[in-house]
C-alpha cells in the first residue's frame, strides 16, 4: 500500500539503507529533468535523517562528469531520489520516493563525518574516493514508501 | 568513456533492451523532479528509436497511483530516463541517460502495438495490465552512454 509519510520511519530506512544504489533527479530552472545513479548513505532516522551523497571518481570518468547535477542543484535545490527493488515477482516490488532539498556540505565536521560513512559503507572509495571530497546532503521533505519493504530472505532476489 | 550520442546506437539499445526496470524522471511547471521505476520496451534502434511505458494496474496499487507523472507529463513533456547496472566491481557499472519528449498515445494502432511488445516482454501483464491501458510513448532526444554497457557474462552479477 502506498503511504505518504512525514519522515523516513524505521521500514522505510531499513529498506534505505540496505539498498547500493539509488536514482537521483535533479531539474535545471528551465523544468528539464535530470536522472542518475548515485551511491549514498543514510543518516539517521525519522526527523533529521538526512541522505549523503559524493561528487566521487569512479573510473572511466571524464573531466566535468557529473557537474549537471551540480549545477541543476545550485540553481534549483529542489530533489527527488528513489529508492527501489525490482524482482520478477511484481509482490515483491517495492519503493521509497524521496523528494527534498538538496546543498553543497560547507560545514567541515559534517563533510568528514558524511565521507566517513561512505567509505564505511562503500570499500570501493578507499581508493575511488579522494579525501576532501565535494558532499552533496539531502534533506527529505516528503517520503512516499510503496509495495513490499521487507527486507530479501537469505539467497533470494 | 561517457559518449552523448544523438540516438540510441546499437550497443545502448541492446544494454536498454537488456534492462528489466528503468527510473523515470519528470518535473512539474514549478520545477520540482519526481523519479518512479518503471518497467518500460524500446521500440527500434538508431534514430526513430522509441520507448513505451505503460500505466499499469501492479498489485497493492492504490486508486491515482502514478497520476503524478501524467500530471508532470501533461503540463512539461520533457523527462529522463536512466537506465543502469550497479555492480560492486565499480568497473562494470555502466548506464544510459536517455533526455526526451513524452506523450500519452492517442494512436490506437500504435497504442496496441506497444502494447503486445509490453506483453511480450513482462509475462506479469498477462494478468496485471487491463486490455486497452494507457500508453505513454518517449521520443529521445539526447542519449548519453557512460561505462561498461557489455551484456553480464552468463551467471554474473
Amino acid at each position: 500500500m502506498k503511504q505518504a509519510l512525514v519522515a523516513i520511519d524505521e521500514t522505510a530506512a531499513r529498506f534505505v539503507a540496505s539498498q547500493r544504489v539509488a536514482r537521483l533527479a535533479t531539474a535545471d530552472p528551465s523544468g528539464a529533468p535530470h536522472v542518475v545513479p548515485i551511491c549514498f548513505v543514510l543518516d539517521g532516522v525519522g526527523d533529521g535523517a538526512r541522505l549523503y551523497t559524493a561528487l566521487d571518481s569512479k573510473p572511466k570518468r571524464v573531466q566535468g562528469h557529473g557537474l549537471k547535477r551540480v549545477r541543476n542543484i545550485v540553481s534549483n535545490p529542489r530533489v527527488a531520489l528513489v529508492f527501489d527493488r525490482y524482482r520478477e515477482d511484481w509482490n515483491r516490488i517495492g519503493y521509497v520516493l524521496v523528494t527534498g532539498v538538496a546543498a553543497l556540505v560547507e560545514d567541515q565536521a559534517e563533510r568528514s563525518a558524511a565521507e566517513a560513512l561512505l567509505r564505511a559503507k562503500y570499500r570501493q572509495y578507499r581508493s575511488m574516493l579522494a579525501p576532501g571530497s565535494s558532499i552533496i546532503r539531502i534533506d527529505p521533505v516528503r517520503v512516499v514508501a510503496w509495495g513490499d519493504l521487507e527486507p530479501d530472505p537469505p539467497g533470494a532476489r
